[in-house]
């Protein structure tokens, strides 16, 4: 088979399972392994096994056919109903269901993976990759199409804009969680054409600090935030996937306390006391405010000497010295964050949370106060510590001057002049420029030149490796010479694909969010920071589909109804964003001098009030966005309005045959009225009749009471006639 | 029939039909009538008629048997379940259906309430009280239970507490929008136990203004909003109306622009365009403004005229000209608050609301809004204008000399003292005082007494009148004249009760919901204000069972799932006390005079600041609460849980006899390697084999992957173990 064939078939191969056993005995590892294939085989899916490279096989795993998934299928539809997540039930034949609605190859995937994955009390094969029992079973993935991957990134690399269509086939392919981030970001990137547009108008004509470009850009992030959210159920409803993330996954690590079971159900449930949660989520508070001091001290460190530096020593070596800040940062900085995210990953599994989505919420919101001070906080110094209390901090900057002791001719170089020290205006926006044009530039490169090398780099080790052991003679024959000829080409590729990295979408939607908050937060510091972005998320949005389709496995297409708890921070940096803005656009009036020329004329209340009012008017038109954004008609909630009709109907015309059978009485005319006087003729002669039945036997049918009714009208009119006439 | 017995039966009665043709020529009102009796009978209604007070007609209906309810239960039920207020879909034997979930008396009177009004092609008798075509139609109403209400109310008057049966039954009688009234009331009678114990400390140790008590009264405003929330949804399960409010019922006043037929469902759709909405919606900004204004300038023109004669006017009847500007509030108030709500209903009418739901909501908006204004601005004008900035406006009152310069000896009497003046720092808490006892107590009064003097004065007036008429000679016979004497004392209650008011529990709730906001916006300046309501709110919930019991027609009993757009009232008022809290706590902190000891001596960013302050606390403590509160469990969220489970392994179980038919592969074994086999040589015989065919065929069945991947995990170790030694 030629390699342009092996890209293109994936011989039927629904999951491929790498069964790594290098530390395991091997008597163990194979007892395990017939564990694995039998576990599969319980789920109904066929297995084929084959070498891998680096004491691993590979097992191939196919449903066997459509009819096997059935069950997952139908349990699946039958959560879903019951969550609201569709309308109707599933019908019971499954079989007609299913060629009514067929599989896209998203869910197919999906489902395949769950029945290999879930707990077998739920009807999978309960292999949990790296953990407990299954820990040799190193990865489950399926294999990437490469045909279509090829066509997909050159239709992206030559359109400026995705269309619904790509979005929905990013959907069909990659699930639900994926391509939420990419509707995410190009949502985003259209949005971003008019900050771009309005920037760059605003650089050139109002100059930095403009009040009115600062009002615009905080009207923009609310709306963008706000329609975020409506197109978030629009997709939602698009792709039958609303509701879903009520659907909870239970945690495999939860650790329970008790178990009891229910009465009603006689479901077995674990409990673990709310309130102990809540005592180990109060450590949340020391870790934030740990951190805080940590990576605070560490950027006001690194910050405080770059100033001391650049402001004043003035010795030799000093355009050199400035990037020593920037070097201890770039040294310790991910050292720092790396400690952090392990202690908040520590932390929130020490939080024992019951289901996925409270754990990952849990972790996100961590992840988030993390990114939030290494991100913004440099310019929160600069903006709100160094410009206002610049001159009284500055000359206590000689502490710095041992890190440049060793440089410095003489210590006068070393002493920060007593008067006559000006802060620099410049600095805040040479910083908000570094962060949104060179650290996105950077990012970006990393994030695609760093696993290239890390694969070259590996493969070419490995190659160095055997190259090495075939000249010492004992070589480990390459795992290839067992392979049939006819599949080699696939298998390599397959061995290829085991060896990648796995996708985390989150880490993405992560850096779109953290790059939206310099947009509200700092934007109004340098107007053209919109434009810098659009640059960069088209070349974002394309790279992160090479990403996937070649440095990456092919991901689990999980289900997603929204981009989860970045919502929530995406929320929180429009509405802190109203504060900064404001206050930056008051404390740097006349072009960044401050009102009234200088910064010392700050005046508090002037300040508190502005952020007060800025702060007020962001939450009334926070508040009319919604209301207006909630009244617009969407295609999404058409159809779901669309689905719930028909279902209604159904069952109404279901129902219209029953009610048939009710006697009528639309036309009981004299039909009615005679059964009503043998009903009442022989009620009557039973002399036990109750004051009710002779109180509703007085008029027999509606005839009788209309005639009855008529006379009464006539009586009353006449008699009361006399004394009307009197009063007119 | 006794007296007695009267007030025991309703005679099966479900509603009594008051036709009233005071205005209508008799011809027309006999035809119109003929209408109403056929359009009751073509949906199964058997109807009774006697004659009524006034030129009118009583037509009693009830359902002929609970066979005719079916349709109605069914398309109730079927709504309910695709809006996932019930777990599963009604079974499709509806007698069945009832058997097993009678139908409890709210939900009875409710569904043959919709069968009379709803349009005729959602299958009721479209009859539109007071509306259209049946102007005639004066009232549809239930009959009392009177034996019920005595027992009711004797047992509500014994007990301090109500329990949660006390509200079930309230639901099952009532319906649960008023059940939800009594519910919130209750909930907030409860929690009004701990700010009026603290509330009573506070006063006796803390005095007045004190920051300790603000910060309590505000986590405790907090708390209480937020379990209130809670609690709803709670309620909602426990009583099966969660998501109630979800079904959106049309409204027949909408006037649709254009109609369109959707390509889909078929069904016409009325549309009116959401942006024409808006822009009339727009009209709320100069309404707002305009009823702030004409009320403010009332309000601030009483106060002015208060604050002269009190402060400035020293003449004579000075005691009595005191009372002037209450009088002058107590006769302009209501007139302009009536034109205003008069305004606010025409307003909402025009904005065109498509549901009852969405007129509700932006009419108690705008009726918050001017009884914002109306209960809260004199209190606020006191604190923040007249406190702060009274030495500066005192001297200026002399405007209003006019006012009582008929009383004055001399023009000395009107002049205000250029200097030496001082604010009154009484007078704040004087206010707060005649708010939260003298006014509550005066509507409580009012709430009982009027209804009551309007049903007897009406009385004595009948009574009156045809005394007159018999003495005149051209008596008109009274209505009972025609009664059988077996129902006369039956039929007598029916036209009692047919002269009685309609309840409304929006203007309650309203009452509560400004009540809570003296508590949460002012109570710091008097912190025995909880005292005096929970003794106010005992009798109050006490009073209002007596009004619909006695005073009013008995309600129809709509469902509800919450108490409506109060909640974001209560939301709102909550979040603004914590604005005032701290702004009264720091201006009049010493014991109300001021930081420092005077007014003048309050700094514009330490207001600010306290201000902001607390506001942020306010916002991270709710985020607090609620997150704690949603953690608790409740017997509600028990409830749906079990209820679900219990529907899903209902489906999960019917659908595995079908998964049984689907061959197995868990103990495959022999049976399916022969079967393997088979196949396989059957394939390779066919030459036009696949790829993926050959790929799939080389291993037959699990225990045949087992061995290959066994035998690969062997060679592998051994081969693999010379370089590993090296390696160790």
């Amino acid at each position: 088979m030629a390699k342009g064939q092996a890209l293109e078939s994936n011989m039927d191969v629904d999951y491929v399972i790498s069964y790594r056993f290098v530390k395991t005995d091997k008597a163990v590892a194979a007892a395990k392994f017939e564990q694995l294939v039998q576990a599969l085989a319980s789920v109904r899916l066929q297995t084929e096994v084959r070498s891998g490279d680096n004491h691993s096989i590979l097992l191939f795993t196919k449903i066997a056919s459509d009819e096997h998934l059935f069950g997952e299928v139908y349990r699946s539809r039958v959560r879903d109903w019951i969550h609201g997540v569709r309308a109707a039930a599933p019908p019971k034949e499954t079989r007609e269901a299913l060629e009514a609605e067929p599989l896209y190859e998203a869910e197919r995937l999906r489902i395949i993976y769950q029945l290999i994955t879930n707990p077998v009390a739920e009807g999978g094969a309960g292999i949990t990759p790296k953990e407990g029992e299954w820990e040799n079973v190193e990865s489950v993935f399926a294999l990437h199409d490469h045909a279509y991957n090829a066509e997909w990134i050159k239709r992206w690399s030559t359109s400026y804009f995705l269309k619904t269509e790509d979005l929905d086939e990013i959907r069909n392919r990659l699930g639900e969680k994926i391509a939420f981030y990419f509707a995410f970001t190009q949502s985003y990137f259209a949005f971003l054409i008019f900050p771009a547009a309005f920037g760059f108008s605003a650089w050139f004509l109002l100059g930095h600090f403009s009040p009115i470009y600062g009002i615009v850009s905080a009207v923009w992030c609310t709306v963008f935030t706000e329609y975020w959210k409506h197109q978030e159920v629009d997709l939602g409803v698009r792709w039958g996937v609303r509701g879903v993330s009520k659907i909870e996954a239970k945690r495999k690590d939860f650790k329970h306390e008790k178990q009891i079971t229910d009465p009603v159900t006689g479901e077995t449930v674990s409990i673990f006391p709310a309130i102990k949660r809540l005592q180990r989520q109060l450590w949340q508070i020391p870790f934030a405010l740990g951190a805080a001091i940590l990576l605070g001290a560490l950027i006001a460190t690194c910050f405080g000497i770059e100033v001391f530096i650049s402001e004043v020593y003035n010795g030799p070596f000093k355009s050199g010295l400035v990037f020593l800040p920037t070097g201890i940062a770039t040294v310790f900085m991910p050292i720092l964050s790396g400690i952090l995210i392990n202690f908040a990953t520590k932390l929130t599994e020490y939080e024992n949370y019951e289901t996925h989505r409270a754990y990952e919420i849990a972790l996100t919101q961590k992840v988030f106060v993390l990114n939030f001070i290494t991100s913004y906080l440099p310019i929160f110094l600069t903006a709100f510590v160094y410009v206002p209390f610049g001159t009284l901090i500055v000359p206590h900057l000689d502490i710095f001057s041992l890190t440049v002791k060793p440089f410095a001719d003489n210590d006068k170089q070393l002493k920060a002049p007593k008067a006559g020290f000006a802060i620099n205006p410049d600095r805040l926006r040479k910083q908000v420029i570094y962060f949104t044009v060179t650290a996105q530039i950077v990012n970006l490169g990393m994030e695609l030149v760093v696993p290239y090398l890390k694969r070259h780099g590996l493969l070419r080790f490995k190659k160095m490796q055997s190259d090495r052991a075939a000249k010492n003679g004992h070589a480990a024959p390459a795992p290839a010479h067992t392979d049939v000829p006819e599949d080699a080409a696939f298998l390599d590729r397959v061995r290829q694909e085991a060896e990648l990295g796995v996708y985390d979408v989150t880490s993405d939607l992560r850096e779109m969010v953290i790059q939206f908050g310099y947009l509200s937060l700092f934007s109004v510091v340098w107007p053209l920071t919109a434009v810098s972005f659009i640059i960069n998320d088209w070349f974002e949005l394309r790279a992160d589909a090479v990403k996937i389709c070649v440095e990456m496995q092919r991901p689990i297409p999980w289900r997603a109804d929204t981009i989860g708890p970045w919502l929530d921070s995406l929320s929180f940096l429009t509405w802190l964003g109203s504060l900064t803005t404001s206050a930056l656009v008051y404390m740097f009036s006349n072009d960044g001098l401050g009102p009234g020329g200088h910064p010392s004329s700050i005046k508090g209340w002037a300040l508190l009030l502005t952020i007060i009012f800025a702060e007020h008017a962001f939450f009334v038109l926070r508040w009319g966005i919604r209301v207006a954004i909630s009244k617009l008609d969407s295609p999404g909630l058409q159809k779901e309005h669309r689905e719930r009709f028909l279902v209604r109907k159904h069952y109404f015309e279901e129902n219209l045959s029953q009610l048939e059978k009710v006697p009528q009485m639309t036309e009981p005319g004299e039909a009615i009225n005679r059964k009503g006087l043998e009903e009442d003729a022989r009620r009557s002669s039973l002399k036990a009749s109750t004051p009710e039945d002779r109180f509703w036997g007085r008029q027999r049918g509606w005839k009788e009471t209309v005639a009855i009714g008529r006379s009464l009208i006539e009586t009353a009119n006449v008699e009361m006639s006399p004394e009307r006439k009197k009063e007119l």
